[in-house]
């Protein structure tokens, strides 16, 4: 089953919303081994919107279409369908029923605007829509007529923009039905392994010739701020024999760089390292220099935090550093706020202070502005103690403020990552 | 200027990867005056890829492009340009000379994999990627040739997808290209004021008569959860006279509602916030609790945070409240760690510690657990203290974790805004 999702509406096209439900129902159809060909999106015109209802078409089995479905008079899917499927909108009474007790509950009487909304081309099987005001609705193209030349029937689906109404309409109408469809198809499915603390080439060079390793199946590298992720695609006849397949793959993968792979799919960093933390029963206290409190952000962001975060002291002055975590006037005279030094006593000092097993420490050049020519923009010292011993390590990051704070956590949690798993 | 975005790669197709490129990218257009015709995303496949660049040639005057220029053979947009434009790819020295730098300033070696970016197609201008390794390309497409058949030149453009990147390379290379080439077109432009501390009715009225503010053009107000936007649209002959008449209007709504008016367009809180303590010389120090540092990495997001922001505790348990903000026990004991009480000592506690101006303090439920029938998930208290005076403020948000912790901070940063403006 090949997919492709449009979504209809100006205020996405001039990008005043981000398009966060197409993300969603791609990944929501990969997950099922469905192939997500295509997105676009266009304005509230129709002309561009009957265009892209044929091109769509023509490109995959099914065409999921979002938006343009309220009251107002810039809402022009309903018109765009049936003028381009020749139908016409006829009274859906359930629909109908379901505004007046949904208008009744609200407290709010149903205008003939809203009652409007009751009235649904004739052609479509209407999804109720239990959220909202606007159904969804379900078209079967035959196969070999007008607007399906294929020889497998085509679907169109047309479903309400906000985002809790088109997922309820996904999850309990869409992707059920489109199940049934789809039960003896191929599926292609696909899994992430996450690697940490090695360049994309070296990575690639690390993993060598992949024509082997892959039975020719697909592998990508994706770089991003807290490592590269490496994604096994496969296409099989079935579930079984796909999954069989994305094992063997990722097994010779972790062969190579296993070292390097903290983690899958939806696994982050906070919550591998959370979750280490709480099975080994260790607590964790931060300080916190250029990074000014994010992470200790990072690190509650799972619930549960509080089995292993203590706090931290987000020392962003001098003053700061001295006074709450203990480090001495003579090390910041002598190495400055940005040194090894600095950063051993900011870890040491905020394990003792609040008494956890591992303190870590952050401190470094975010920019744009402070660099030297000895400690240019991107350099980062992350400390990292217990009771008994600290280290301190350098990174030299390249980016933006921005990338580079995220870079700097990314790092702290690299480190406390190896500390905590032995690796 | 009529513009078509493109997106190449897997990751956004199947959803791994939310499109914010292209909102970013199209918000960016909509502000120079030009219309986005369309967003389109597809994977990394060359016939798709090859469809898309004709299809959106046929539909707009600029093509960008973003995705699929890193090192690795997943990434197909060069492959898909040369072959596209029967090109050939040619070693570009200045990129060659850019990436040997670039390696050398990381202190890692160039491989071969990487230099291979420095061969670009022949027929395009080389934008200078100062932020990363893949330079951007820009292709003028003549009128009336094989990839052109419209009557006036038509441009495409390829980035990498990585954001930063990206916005690198539109500030610095693309959009001023354009912005020659758009010189003489008629424009639709905008700007947004946005206000904060005032009800939309009460800020109509406060505005009154628009017809003679407005020289025909519009003004809609758009209420949000940070306050009332004020949206100003204007259309004109050209850019000059369009800017021109934004000022006059901006300066007109101004002249009646300017207190309440605390920035524009992309002003953020933090940067709005940052700015006003750095003019009035006054400094913050932060006691956060279910935030975890999140309240502290925001108002260190913009450079020269440290002319206002001291630091802070990041007092997580109710152990780190006592000892390193000065919470009494018995203020825990009788009234919990969310509370009005608590709120109130942790503000006062971190102004006095850290000898700031202002202290300020979060103290809440994020959730998803810890609520109770008297104090839900959701409920925050954010105290607010100086030298002489402090006073607390709850809110109740009902998202989840995440929202409830970027809405704490939210209210903070308004609190905060409140006092150093006196608003």
């Amino acid at each position: 089953m090949t997919i492709a999702l449009l979504t209809i509406g100006d205020e996405i096209c001039i990008g005043q919303i981000v398009n966060t439900n197409a993300a969603w129902m791609a990944e929501a159809c990969a997950k099922e081994g469905w192939r997500v060909l295509a997105h676009s999106v266009v304005g509230d015109e129709l002309p561009n919107i009957l265009n892209e209802f044929q091109r769509l078409l023509g490109l995959a089995d099914a065409v999921l279409i979002t938006g343009g479905l309220g009251p107002t008079h810039d809402d022009r899917t309903k018109t765009a369908l049936v003028e381009f499927l020749h139908d016409t909108l006829v009274l859906h009474e359930p629909t109908l029923e379901h505004l007046r007790n949904l208008f009744k509950r609200l407290g709010r009487d149903l205008t003939e605007r809203n009652a409007a909304q009751a009235l649904l081309p004739g052609k479509c099987t209407v999804l109720q829509n239990d959220k909202g005001t606007a159904a969804g609705m379900w078209f079967t193209l035959s196969a070999g007529t007008m607007h399906n030349a294929s020889k497998r029937d085509k679907i169109m689906v047309s479903m309400p923009g906000v985002p809790h109404e088109m997922k309820h309409l996904m999850q309990d109408r869409v992707i059920p039905r489109l199940r049934e469809l789809s039960a003896n198809d191929a599926v292609m499915r696909y899994t992430t392994l996450l690697t940490t603390g090695i360049a994309e080439s070296t990575l690639a060079d690390l993993i060598g010739d992949v024509e082997p390793i892959l039975e020719g199946q697909e592998l990508a590298f994706l770089p991003s701020p807290s490592g590269v992720k490496l994604r096994i695609t496969v296409t099989a006849a079935n579930r079984v024999s796909a999954d069989a397949l994305l094992e063997r793959i990722e097994e010779r993968i972790r062969a190579r760089a296993n070292k390097f792979i903290f983690g899958k799919d939806g696994d982050t960093y906070d919550a591998v390292v959370g979750a280490l933390l709480a099975k080994r029963g260790l607590t964790v206290a931060v300080a916190e220099s250029c990074t000014g409190g994010l992470l200790g952000a990072t690190l509650t962001m799972k619930p549960g935090a509080s089995a292993y975060f203590l706090g931290g002291v987000q020392c962003y002055s001098n003053d700061a550093k001295m006074r709450f975590v203990g480090v001495k006037p003579e090390t910041l005279r002598l190495h400055g706020a940005v040194s090894e030094e600095t950063a051993r006593e900011l870890a040491f000092g905020i394990c003792e202070r609040f008494q956890s097993d591992i303190g870590i420490s952050v401190t470094g050049i975010a920019g744009p502005d402070g660099g030297t020519p000895e400690k240019p923009v991107g350099t980062i010292w992350v400390g990292i103690a217990d009771k008994k011993s600290v280290e301190a390590h350098k990174y030299t990051v390249g980016g933006d403020r921005i990338v580079n704070r995220e870079r700097a956590v990314a790092a702290a949690l690299q480190l406390l990552f190896k500390k905590v798993s032995g690796v």
